[in-house]
């Protein structure tokens, strides 16, 4: 059993060509056609793991396997092949659906969200089915639905259980830190999302003919909202962070290791200042600190009116510590306490609430990951990153099927995702198929699962 | 010189419903032939007063005149001729523009605002004419720009100056308290409007990758909005009431006069409590007070970003102590000790700020206003009211021509003007038609415009 070369690098790009042509935007409703086609697609790459397209409630599933050698663990291989908009098409350098090499990089819409990352361990499947066969188990599952918040994956992962037993996960979704620093993703917030509403007289009134007795369901909002937080930027609902822990020493010290500048920074999103909770380093805010962030606010408009309606849009991140019932409970209460006669609130679960995702720090499929980017890039010590964003799969895997994830992919947050020009480095598909190929290799080993490969 | 009997009812009805069926709603483009059909069919009224059509720079305004007689005093009569849009036709039980009587009442957008009250001098002035002439001077000034702002007014008042020359200003614009109750409006609030704008990060950001370390606008804009008022209602802007005298007991005892149940209010405005400053009866907190409301805000969404700017949309009503001016300083002092490191924010005063109106109390016109009113309403003894609203009209005539307006429409506060199924009483119309005549043999008196007609 050889480790493939991968050197047929331009039929790699053709490949990624073909399927970077499919617009295949989940929220589209017009995109139904491109979504199977684009399964279609992607079934036919996996021919040699019976690769099959499974329906769901939504868009289809892709699934594919191999079954594990004799004491070789399997692997669940995840990622997505559904896209978002492409949004204004004039602001592409070239057109999101007709993707174009520059400067060593590939152009389109999906290229790094998740198109390019998710045939990198296709590839490797492929091209070591020439060598013999891959030496792990293999399960894919790729959806069509990531940019849509899986709303059929947990009915998927229920459905076909049995079909997906496997080990660990082993995701090609989920971008690393920054091109030049191999990093593994560790930790992701969770999500509680809200939607409050208040309430005062039945209809818009003219705010010069009842102001000054009608209370002012807006104002109402504004004091509410600004309630939920100190002046000093911690979070003041009460029972919102109970439990968590303080960050420990080596937490803390495996944290100072991000080069983080704050400067650039703060130039790469436009403020003079930052803000945020005292006695925390920006990185620590960002990472391990759980947030409450006022999303949207909408009531009333230009004219002068008492408006009968007020709404605020919330959205809190959670670490792992909090249960996103607890958290909703507490900011109900804070609320419900600070409602002024002549108006009412209602606070509103929006869908999707999830728990933080936190990797076990001993997962041996973290170590062999960590073993396989020092050895694809000896000159970088791999980071152990954590994400301020939301992870839906990532719980749903752990929770439904008992697995925890491994985020292996190659994109990087750099590459545009979710915007014009959109980009996937190629260097970076390169370094993919090589790491994908030692991973699989160093989980083979009979060490491996017992974490020595760390 | 013999008071006129206004026997002609029918004709009276038949010219109202001729201006009714014009739509001149003046802030529809496509409406300026209307505007100038209504502006000449109104001149045309006034044939026997030199009536006739004045260009501006916007919709024309229609004048005419009728010159003093010896020792008698000169009246500034105003209105306007242009109405609101008619909205959602399928709201109205008859056609907006299709006048139609119903149990006493004439249905028609601007039947009530401000057509019908405003034909009443019209018509008042042209009986006399039969019976000798009217025994006042008179000038007329119909405006068709009132529903958009009065935009041209100003211009029209400084280029017309001379012709204007008047004693007083009586308005067949504004609208008494209640049809049962007959009333003066001797008081309106000015008006400061202002758009507040904090902005933060350079583009909308994602609120879990950045949320914790970047000033959020909306938390920002919220924590300056709740902090405008006291808890108990009061504003706790420092300079915002500067010089505002307290309520005497004259004036506290004129207010209680007027009946006022707090329960139907409630209901009216569909609340279950009122609010606003301690110490005021309601009355007085909407009459008396000055006041400080949020009409709009706006920013983000539902999705997860931390938004770049939020938007508030404020207005203040003035008491007549306050400078417009110095309550802008306050706002911008009050705010600017409030924006956060992390964000800016601007203060944006809007066109239109007014200071408040107030008739002096012991003005000849307002003196035979009631006395008239006395003698067209035996049975009920005429109210002085105030208005939470703003009459830009008011202090226009009072800073550019240096006269008092007298407000002497027979519309009332309930025929849902700016609504479907606008009406008006023709009772009210037959009575004013009765009380401007007494209103004009009144103030032609020798002893008028000494005060002793009180």
């Amino acid at each position: 059993m050889t480790r493939p070369s991968f050197a047929a690098r331009e039929t790699y790009l053709t490949e990624l060509q073909e399927l970077l042509r499919i617009p295949s935007v989940s929220c589209d409703p017009g995109a139904e056609k491109h979504m199977r086609r684009a399964a279609e697609w992607l079934a036919g790459r996996l021919s040699g793991f019976r690769g099959r397209v499974i329906e769901t409630a939504g868009h289809p599933v892709v699934m594919g396997e191999w079954p594990a050698p004799a004491g070789a663990p399997t692997l669940l291989v995840y990622g997505h092949y559904d896209v978002q908009p492409a949004g204004d098409e004039a602001r592409w350098t070239s057109p999101p659906f007709a993707p174009e090499v520059r400067d060593g990089r590939i152009h389109a819409r999906g290229a790094s969200d998740d198109k390019g990352p998710m045939l990198v361990p296709v590839m490797v499947a492929r091209e070591w089915l020439a060598c013999g066969g891959p030496p792990v188990g293999l399960r894919f599952l790729f959806e069509g639905e990531e940019e849509i918040g899986s709303p059929s994956l947990e009915a998927v992962l229920r459905e076909h259980r049995d079909e997906l037993a496997a080990d660990m996960v082993i995701s090609a979704d989920g971008a690393m830190w920054r091109a030049d620093e191999p990093s593994l993703t560790v930790a992701a917030k969770g999500l509680v999302a809200l939607t409050l509403e208040v309430r005062g007289p039945a209809c818009d009134l003219h705010s010069g003919r009842h102001g000054g007795a009608v209370v002012n369901p807006l104002q109402s909002l504004a004091a509410i909202l600004a309630s939920l937080h100190q002046p000093d930027g911690t979070v003041a609902v009460d029972g919102f962070a109970d439990g968590i822990e303080p960050l420990t020493a080596d937490e803390r010290a495996e944290l100072a290791r991000v080069a983080f500048d704050e400067q650039s920074y703060r130039a790469s999103v436009g403020v003079s200042a930052l803000g945020g909770e005292p006695g925390y380093s920006v990185l620590e805010r960002l990472w391990t600190r759980p947030t409450l962030e006022i999303n949207g606010v909408a009531g009333g408009s230009a004219t002068t009116v008492i408006p009968a309606i007020a709404t605020a849009h919330l959205s809190c991140r959670l670490v792992p510590a909090q249960d996103p019932e607890r958290v909703v409970a507490a900011m109900r209460a804070h609320i419900a306490a600070r409602v002024p006669d002549g108006v009412t609130a209602t606070l509103d679960e929006r869908a999707g609430s999830t728990p933080a995702y936190r990797i076990d720090p001993d997962h041996p499929g973290l170590a062999a990951a960590e073993l396989a980017l020092r050895q694809v890039y000896p000159d970088r010590e791999p980071l152990r990153v954590r994400m301020g964003g939301t992870l839906p799969a990532a719980t749903l895997f752990q929770r439904v099927l008992g697995l925890q994830i491994v985020f292996f992919s190659f994109s990087t947050g750099d590459e545009r995702f979710h915007a014009p020009d959109e980009f996937f480095r190629l260097q970076r598909l390169w370094d993919g198929l090589d790491a994908w190929a030692r991973l699989w290799e160093l989980l083979a080993g009979p060490e491996a699962l017992s974490g020595r490969a760390r």
